[in-house]
């Protein structure tokens, strides 16, 4: 299972809307075998977004089956996670066929009474990522231990990048043969790296000691040079503000990525003006002083949006701002932000 | 029920052994009828503790059922929440009696197949005060619509008092007719005050969220003009600092009160020192600002462990660092910090 994927994007298929079916289909390009959305059916992944896949892009089930699919991938994060209804039939038909289930929302499909007894009768899995695992580790700033340099993507808002920005590390790390794991720590980074956990369910008191032991772990011989965990939310957001000290406070980072989406001012499902770039490096590095030493390194740019001279022009003046290499990682690769983060 | 309280707090009856007993007895003084601790049975817990409850402290089971209590209060609350081995006796034989119990552990009585079958044997109700809710709220910023003036209690550390603060300020608040509700977030400050929720045991995601939902719940008619949310954690404390962080953007305080204990220089739990004080007072206003300004306006010191002329040194040392009204609450209650609040 998990090498031939459907993705589940229906009518969410773009840059914002379907993170995980983007995600998945840059970095999981050879495995995507087809998506389901009905708004672009008819095309290809390559036709309609910035990503290598050539997956064909369907507007049935019916026909997504005729691809083979080992798996579908629920490929949609809205902010609360619940299952849209006229998905079910999907998720049922897939089933039917004995296409194993990978689901990153917050309403479990394992506990869906219909759902468990058509997986046990077909024989198929129903895998929930955000199932939270039933150790209860408290952090205790452990994480300085471990012989690899740590390395966070943090953001100025939610959605802006940093599960993209932390893969393209890793395929920067990859290209340049440094020894490098990373720590996914949200679904779509899970269904991407196969391993991880989904932070933002576990019980509030044990993220940063799950983070922490997720990052000792990744530690394992042969030892990395590099662990990359991957960051969420963001420090100032109101929904998601927790989560990310958790993550910080978790995994201690001797170097942070700042990602930022150079056309947004205002942060994502709330009124609230984003401050300033310097500002954000001084905040995330203040908030981690006390516990370790850890520094902004450099900025991955989010021109979403921005014509290529609008983005050239917004990276010049990040660059001139904060005095950090700012990189678009979609186009230019991570190269120079690993540079900083080894320098 | 719950109006004969039994407290378990086996061997731990301590100012920080056993929080919740030490809390219980100050606040609910006239409903608790026995407390079960081996190490000071026979004496009674006023004379144990700085408490007024006069309550007899017994070493056995058997001498507690004959205070005729209606509830068992596990009155510990470790770093893990682990339910001691030894003490599955005590709670089988409660049970046994008819007697409720109600318990903030994190492995949940109501879970365990002997104690939920012995409950529904005899009628008892096994209340998981840490058992998550089901709803899956999101917050976005709208403490700020309260008509009261929202209050938050904010630490140097963990376990300092901050529950203890705030229930002081309620009863200040009740002393001189303000209008108040106290918005519990810990298993402890739920019991004294017969609601609220353990905000540590909720998915990460939705901490924030669920406070935000609990202060705007406690902004009903009659208005009050205060609204006091019991703190939890510490900004720079690596186990909680992600609770603390989602607490302080879902109540966003218009006042906070600093909780510390005089006597201490490192963090409970990890070794790390804890920073200057006027550091923490601008720390908790500008994680806030971007959000809400909301100031801190006063001190609550824990004086545990030093001499009185110590205490009133520590004291009159921290109103000099900071410029803010710092008060020993436990000896001199909490009208001047009120004061502050209400200015």
């Amino acid at each position: 299972m998990n090498k031939r994927l459907l993705i589940l994007a229906d009518g969410a298929l773009s840059v914002f809307g379907a993170k995980t079916a983007v995600c998945l289909l840059r970095f999981r390009a050879q495995d995507v075998v087809a998506v389901l959305d009905r708004e672009h059916a008819g095309r290809r992944a390559c036709d309609v977004l910035p990503v290598p896949a050539e997956a064909s892009i369907v507007a049935t089930v019916d026909e997504a089956l005729e691809y083979r699919p080992d798996t579908l991938v629920i490929g949609i994060a809205p902010p609360g996670g619940q299952l849209p209804a006229e998905w079910r039939e999907i998720i049922r038909r897939c089933i039917q066929a004995g296409v194993h289930i990978v689901s990153g929302l917050h309403t479990f499909l394992g506990d869906d009474p219909e759902f468990a007894q058509l997986a046990a009768a077909h024989g198929v899995t129903l895998a929930d990522l955000r199932r939270p695992p039933e150790d209860q580790p408290i952090a205790s700033r452990r994480a300085r231990e471990t012989r690899a340099r740590r390395v966070l993507t943090v953001g100025t808002d939610c959605n802006v990048g940093k599960m993209f920005a932390t893969f393209e590390l890793a395929a920067a790390a990859r290209e340049r043969g440094v020894r490098h794991r990373l720590v996914a720590t949200g679904q779509t980074g899970m269904m991407i790296e196969g391993s991880g956990l989904t932070i933002d369910r576990i019980p509030a008191d044990f993220v940063a000691g799950w983070v922490e032991r997720l990052v000792l772990e990744a530690d394992a011989d042969p030892a990395p040079k590099l662990i990359l965990v991957e960051g969420q939310g963001s420090l100032l957001h109101p929904s998601y503000s927790g989560v990310t000290l958790a993550l910080l406070h978790g995994a201690l980072p001797d170097a942070m990525v700042l990602v930022h989406h150079a056309g947004r001012d205002r942060m994502r499902y709330v009124d609230q003006p984003i401050p300033p770039l310097r500002d954000w490096v001084r905040r995330y590095e203040e908030i981690l002083a006390p516990l370790h030493v850890g520094k902004v390194v450099g900025i991955a740019v989010n021109p979403h949006g921005l014509s290529p001279s609008e983005a050239r022009s917004a990276i010049a003046r990040i660059e001139d701002e904060t005095g950090l290499p700012a990189v678009d990682v979609a186009t230019e690769g991570a190269g120079r932000l690993l540079e900083a983060v080894l320098a």
